[in-house]
């Protein structure tokens, strides 16, 4: 592994190295400890899009392992973007300070681009709506630390499927699992990518439904997302889902035990705040097996 | 001590012992040392409203307890809340990562949502024109190292009293000991609020004045803080105070030679760069006895 | 040397150890390492301009000495400096907090300013067109290390000469040493000021032309830099010229085998990609030089 661009790039062996390493870091993450195994590596965190949860965490993930951090999360303002440099001139550039690349960006595939340039291996840190591969790592990691296990079983998918990269990452990493079932609970306009719906039917058995409450009553695992208002062409259309996908307590109960809650935050209302407390919601757990997560990532990509 | 929210909330015990401590670390600030203390640590500053200097004096004051810091100046511009982020959210998220959270948020009264969340140590650095406890700290270290003491002395607060966090802080702070005499220099319009005046004269001499010059001649501190002209509802108001309460070498003959002269920085013009060689001129040196007592916040609340 | 302020402050026994203290480092920077020698130290990046390339080079240059940095690249929008502090306070200020400061700024002579204030070591990191004496010695180190000596040679200056800082540091800095030959290429509005011009004629043989093609024939160094369209006055000027001084391979056919390129980045398209395999090309190769320069002005201005 000499970079980490994308989701389908990764083999299930890969997967696996990968989440048995963030385990072993685990300890560290609860024990808020510094390691010395990446002293004196630094990594270059290069936001051209704001995500101030996600630079924190790469941040906090290469300090744990006890390297050094130069950040920018305003790379679309600031830095030579603005004067026309190319990215693979950044990517050039920025591997003859840092020894490793966390790149945020909007665009689909920019990843690549500074790949070319950069001498120093590259992490997407989020491009566009296309792949959040570090995020559908961290989803995984929950998954298998509360079922043991990344086949035979059910995931309930709910929200905005369409636009949702973490949704997308979820998709291509599982990929490599067998028998998983995926329900998918979207609005109709809302639905998953047909590509990616083809994909994964070919695979796996996949069921489309508007209903959540019917959908989650088999789930191990309810994957929740966002839906934006703006992403409706009509208030009628809006209001029909809105609050429909707003997993509360009462919807919680019609669950099975066992189920967990995963996701990406920030939430706004699609989950009521009184579901923080069920010991099924593993949403803010997440964020710090995300921290250990990278930390397997940038120690795995250095070399350590 | 769990958190260090609300000036009014610190007790005397607590204050002295984190003045106590503040002493220790001046020799750590003054020699410009990196302790070994907080090895391991991290502090997260979230900034919801731009202050380089109190960031610059929290980062560094981790930083020289042996910590790393993970930042962020603009968390209005960039963070979730753009997305409609709660703090308790952001407090729950953030607290997954760092050890300690350093707050600053022009919302009176934000520390206390995002503590909900949180499950570290907040420290508020200021939240709009409410409050700003490490500040009030600082100013009564530096009174306390120049009078030896922080009972039975004169101060005279001058400028806007009425918008002024800093001079609110040090009026709490001030309420836990005895026998301090307040003399309140400012225009009618920027009077201190009435409830703290009240709180303040049912323990304590207060005077009123708008009359600077003859207030100096027998202080033991003077607080100045910046008027700033949108304050004043007639550019003929404004006439009448501009200069006025702005110190002076000539200004300073008045005043006794033990009087020190603190201010929160930056000014603007209301003293006189010529005062800056007055050996009762405290105001630089209370970067660094900032700094020492940041140092004693963050070691306390980390358990150090 | 208490600071390192502008290119023409340098004496030739001043450049040539830092340059030599600077081939020290550079083993540091390109086995990737991290130093004990700046340990407890805090170096302020505070950046009233944006630039990541500069900023970035000057933190990893702080890290890799072992140092800790607290930074701003929006300075002129979240500092003190929008509530009408001067230069002189920010200065006074930050040097109780950090040991170093590291200033960029678009008025020419702010450092100056700063320095009044300052009670640490100030390194001007580029003040607008006037000066940017750490990229100048950059490049002198480079052009060292390719020809072996800083006398006696041929540099062709093509481009924006009359704007580019780069390129008037150059010159400073050129003006120690002896036998260098001057060949300057540019549009005729785009020439060297004039000052500048009669102070190297004065020492050296000094060339002008708009024909880059017969003047790299006999170059040791072709110093490149950007021309922006904005600085012509008519379209027609502007395509006279468009293209003339870009460099590409069947222009490099015609210098020598020798000759190094070298370019402050980032580059638009007035150098070909096609010339970065060309092993003359020099220009990424000045990034990791640039932090080896920097460590040595890091660690020559805090007495390390």
């Amino acid at each position: 592994m000499k970079n980490l661009l994308h989701s389908k790039d990764l083999s299930k062996r890969e997967i696996l190295s990968l989440l048995d390493r963030a385990e072993e870091f685990l300890e560290t993450v609860h024990k808020r400890k510094r390691l010395k195994l990446a002293d004196g590596k630094i990594l270059a965190a290069l936001f051209y899009e704001p995500s101030t949860r996600t630079r924190f965490s790469f941040e906090t993930a290469m300090l744990r392992l006890g390297g050094e951090v130069i950040s920018n999360e305003g790379m679309n303002e600031t830095s030579s973007a603005k004067k026309g440099e190319t990215l693979y001139d950044t990517g050039r550039v920025v591997s003859q300070m840092a020894d490793i690349i966390a790149m945020r960006h909007p665009e689909p595939g920019s990843a690549l681009e500074l790949v070319e340039g950069a001498r120093v291996p590259v992490v997407n840190a989020g491009d566009g709506p296309g792949d959040h591969p570090t995020q559908g790592l961290l989803d995984l990691f929950t998954i298998r630390r509360a079922l043991g296990r990344l086949d035979d079983f059910t995931i309930v998918m709910v929200g905005d499927l369409r636009n949702s990269r973490v949704v997308h990452s979820q998709c291509e990493l599982l990929m490599n699992f067998k028998g998983v079932r995926f329900i998918l609970v979207s609005p109709e306009a809302l639905r998953l990518p047909r590509s990616i719906f083809k994909e994964l039917s070919k695979k796996f058995k996949v069921e489309e439904t508007d209903h959540l409450e019917a959908a989650i009553t088999g789930a191990d695992v309810l994957s929740h997302t966002r839906i934006q208002k703006e992403r409706f062409s009509t208030e009628t259309e809006y209001k029909k889902y809105k609050g429909v996908y707003v997993l509360t307590p009462a919807l919680m109960k019609k669950a099975p035990d066992s189920m967990i809650v995963i996701h990406p935050l920030p939430r706004v209302d699609e989950i009521d705040m009184a579901v923080d407390k069920d010991p099924r919601a593993r949403y803010f757990e997440q964020v710090e097996n995300g921290v250990a997560v990278r930390m397997a990532i940038l120690a795995e990509l250095l070399g350590l």
